[in-house]
């Protein structure tokens, strides 16, 4: 496998020919605005893995800490994008007998190696992998299964992806006509699904779903769909009438010290999805005693709740990345039968610095970008 | 049930025929140097009730807190002390049924009612108690089982104790010679044991006791003999050989930056004990993924840990408040079967006000000071 750079973007046919890929990628600095189109290469389609011609791919929050480095790990380079859909080209023969085609839809998101032998591995917890699990963009290869070791991975704003099988996912025939708003359930659904699950949502449960984002929206769909009843909260007002529309019980708007105040004590496990940082202790004061806060968004600061909380209610702080493939398969089964999706606003590739600016900046929508990779 | 207060103590038969008890009071100003005795009531021996002579009491970090109103909730004069135990001097008829007669050894811990009903009450979690738990000192009574609704209860500074029988423990035989040390077990023990149990300690788990004062120590002993590999882990390098002796495996000094790098992420739970204000993170850096921080003693501030850990590590964190009364007797049991005592220096009455002062500041030793009630 190798890396080589086109300055300057010019898509032939001739260059269709000689390279695997085309992608979009963040250019050689941290900048929303410095993206440029180069010529890649991905590894070739092996036993186990299967290649397919993306038709779609979602735009994270994550993104925008990736492209500009706020992590401090970004290497340039960097094609982003985790939220994969597309349509399968090729494949290995040992891929094949697990009975992947030609044609069919498939999609890939955060993950796309992990050593598959620790004891989170087998529990279906690769994010959490021992060893260190390899994400879809931005991660160096390890463990063999997502091209030779010490390469980057190179994410969906792409045309192409190669992966093996063991961390694809089938799209249900529900959403063969709909790739672009499943596109999105790859991060932004698994990352709500997987903690609704974990911390046992069921019928009649308080859920609280701080943020009306990409993430938040998919909180609220997915929460009311488990039985819970909902709360929105959101530090913006104009979010109600549709958080409600979405499935939301109540909506309680954060910047109310009134409102917050009535509804002390009241909640059984509030998501997190705001990555801004913030102030959490009046989150963790909604909650009801055993209640459990999980911050989702990646907030560059500390998490700080009263320790009075957590002693005299066992208050339960923790946080919740992403989710297995095992499950990420479940979330997308149970999203497209029951008609949960995101809402989204495809986007020509030419858009993505000006979306990723507007994602890096307060956001008063609620859609999630997903860009039509047949415009790359 | 009536208070009535003698402000210059004089301890005569004509008082101790006139009023039910005798007790040592914090005055009536947030003080540690503030001591009275005084002559108070405590309520009589109902059907459900027994009534006991007061042999030992303990003194724990809250009475500190307690005494000096640090939470701004208390009301004086009040009566401290939540290790009480002493031998049966009367049983209501009911109590009797339960197998209660008057010489038996009793013990009474942090709890003396709750509301019986509630789902936390159900599952013997009666310190979250939905409606309310009533304290064994400083709680204004309700539910009608730590006498009349509304008065202030009254601790173990003391030398009589009535309770109802569903709040009292058996002192296991093999301690009947050495209640003195038995006594901590009532709040520094169970404080300890509930959330070894309550977050599956079992052998060869990786435990943190951090802080080695009354409560660490009793950590790292339970710890221990469950057949957890225990780190002690304090600031004060003095304490490391007593550390071990008592069962530590490892020694961690906190301010000791290289060593704490060389323990990060190895720990699966950590029991932090110390109740001083302090930095939360360096304590979380230690655990591995799905690790647990548990707060036991009580900050004033907010426990502040890095978002990043509760994402990537899945870290939890988390409070433990004393434990149930069914657990307590557990405790109890367990800890006298496998002759598991806090180290303890009995002390007289009168000096309260300096130990109190002692435990208020830094301290090198890891000793738990217990009153012997027969000097009150």
């Amino acid at each position: 496998m190798s890396i080589r750079i086109s300055s300057v973007y010019s898509k032939t046919d001739e260059r269709a020919a000689n390279f695997a890929s085309f992608f979009f990628v963040a250019a050689t600095k941290a900048a929303l605005d410095s993206f440029e189109t180069m010529d890649l290469e991905r590894h070739d389609v092996g036993d186990d893995d299967v290649g397919f011609d993306l038709a779609y791919c979602g735009m994270c929050h994550t993104d925008v800490h990736f492209a500009q480095n706020d992590m401090g790990v970004s290497q340039y380079p960097l094609v982003l994008g985790h939220e994969l859909i597309g349509v399968v080209n090729e494949v290995g023969k040992n891929a094949a007998a697990k009975g992947y085609a030609v044609g069919d839809k498939v999609a890939v998101g955060c993950l796309v190696d992990s050593c598959l032998s620790c004891a989170f591995c087998d529990k279906g917890e690769e994010m959490y992998c021992a060893k260190g699990m390899v994400g879809t963009y931005g991660s160096t290869t390890q463990h063999g299964r997502a091209g030779p070791n010490g390469k980057q991975t190179m994410g969906g704003y792409s045309t192409k992806m190669v992966v093996n099988e063991r961390f694809l996912i089938r799209v249900p025939e529900g959403a063969h006509d709909k790739l672009d708003k499943a596109a999105p359930l790859l991060c932004a659904g698994i990352t709500m699904y997987d903690p609704l699950m974990e911390f046992g949502v069921k019928p009649g449960m308080k859920v609280g779903i701080a943020g009306l984002g990409g993430l938040g929206q998919m909180g609220v769909k997915l929460a009311h769909k488990m039985g819970a009843e909902v709360t929105a909260i959101s530090t913006t007002s104009s979010k109600e009438a549709r958080a409600k529309e979405m499935g939301a019980d109540h909506f309680l708007l954060s910047t109310d010290a009134a409102a917050m105040q009535a509804a002390a004590g009241t909640l059984d496990l509030i998501l997190d999805t705001v990555s801004a940082c913030h102030d959490s202790d009046p989150y963790a004061a909604l909650l009801a005693t055993k209640g459990t806060l999980v911050c989702i968004g990646l907030q560059t600061s500390n998490v700080s709740v009263g320790c009075h909380r957590m002693l005299f209610k066992r208050i339960n702080v923790t946080g919740s990345l992403i989710g297995g493939i095992q499950r990420t398969q479940e979330m997308i089964d149970f999203c497209v039968k029951n008609d949960i999706y995101p809402e989204v606003q495809v986007i020509n590739a030419s858009e993505i610095p000006e979306k990723l600016q507007l994602l890096n900046t307060k956001n008063d929508t609620i859609v999630r970008y997903v860009i039509d990779c047949k415009t790359i």
